[in-house]
């Protein structure tokens, strides 16, 4: 997530622009979560990104709509995003794959600012609170029916599917803890890792599809025995 | 974890006082995870326990007293109990499954102080934040030795195994976040089903460690493909 999309009453968003705006949503989240929302004022903000105070109203109208635009972009832009993946012509694996891989992403490119919202019950207003709360229900049911999905189609070993959802999440979201970006520790490979990670968990062993499919694992299956038994003899 | 242990001045600890101490920390860790440490007084967390101002000095020394022993006790506490999941006995797939189960309850059971210290940074004094991360990073080190042998004994599969220890801890830790203790939802079931799920995303598929392991698999898997074959003819 790049600084949260906001209608420019100028009409143009210039590179120079976005990153000035994700800085101030960066510096914002940070400082909201060292001093708390009302222990933070919109000059603490303006320092920290760089600007004067005059600067930070050309790019915010305010430290409520910094803090609005910051939830609704975490609980919105994820799901959206997910959802997209869910859509997509492939298996469940794969799409589980997928969506873990894009969640440690995001996870690890805004943590301080998910660890803020994470504190959503003393930081926020209630309505933002509830909005928050409600995308975090909305990725966890989207997870949980994609994992009811795959064991049903024989992906995924059988078990409690909310419970397997929240594994996977907790394994992603725990990236904003601990994982430290840095050009030669790109979040790629880590994410690549814990995806695959969470696809190893849930599969069901050897899981076939089809006769064929059937009949080529049998075929390697046999032929990969009688080369364990003559190294045994 | 109970209430963090205390040189009893009377040498004496009752289940009565036991109680109030617990409640005593637990109220205390919320009030800090809340208000912030400064923003808490004394007389806070004696409203809050049910105490009263005179009786909360009956039972800790000084509010600085509680944050010391709710650090403490949460850096090394964990770590200890795994230490002798460690020294036991098992193989490691086992020792892993232990080791996931302990870490889930005692994250359902400490759910406030954990996610409190979690903020260590901002909450604690730079000696006691030193404190807690280095108890963090003793577990890291344990689970992922734990994961490299299980590599080298050919019962987990290859990978990076500070990741894969990354990986079990966050989704142990995530409980947390989401666990509310009740009595139709006790913590043991969730527990058992993520501390399989830790091992599951680890497991190399059909480890065999031995000639007769290896003769009994090979003689099963046989029988099953001339059943599957049979029944495809």
């Amino acid at each position: 997530m790049s600084a949260p999309a906001r209608s420019d009453p100028d009409g143009a968003r210039s590179p120079r622009r976005e990153l000035i705006e994700a800085q101030i949503y960066e510096q914002a989240a940070r400082l909201f979560a060292e001093r708390g929302y009302a222990g933070t004022t919109p000059q603490d903000i303006a320092d920290a990104a760089g600007v004067s105070r005059q600067g930070l109203y050309y790019y915010v109208r305010s430290k409520e709509e910094i803090l609005q635009r910051l939830v609704s972009a975490m609980a919105t832009e994820a799901a959206t995003r997910m959802q997209a993946v869910i859509a997509e012509p492939i298996e469940a694996p794969e799409k589980l794959r997928k969506l873990a891989y894009l969640l440690v992403v995001d996870r690890a490119s805004n943590r301080t600012r998910f660890r803020l919202l994470d504190r959503s019950e003393s930081v926020l207003p209630p309505d933002l609170a509830q909005d928050y709360l409600n995308g975090r229900r909305a990725l966890l049911k989207l997870v949980t029916e994609l994992i009811d999905d795959g064991i049903e189609g024989g992906f995924f070993r059988a078990g409690d599917s909310r419970v397997a959802a929240l594994s996977v999440l907790g394994m992603c979201n725990w990236v904003a803890w601990w994982f430290e970006p840095s050009t030669e520790h790109p979040v790629e490979p880590v994410a690549s890792q814990i995806a695959d990670n969470a696809v190893a968990m849930l599969q069901a062993s050897a899981a076939v599809n089809s006769n064929s499919d059937i009949r080529e694992a049998v075929q390697s299956v046999r032929s990969a025995l009688n080369d364990l038994d003559a190294a045994l003899s």
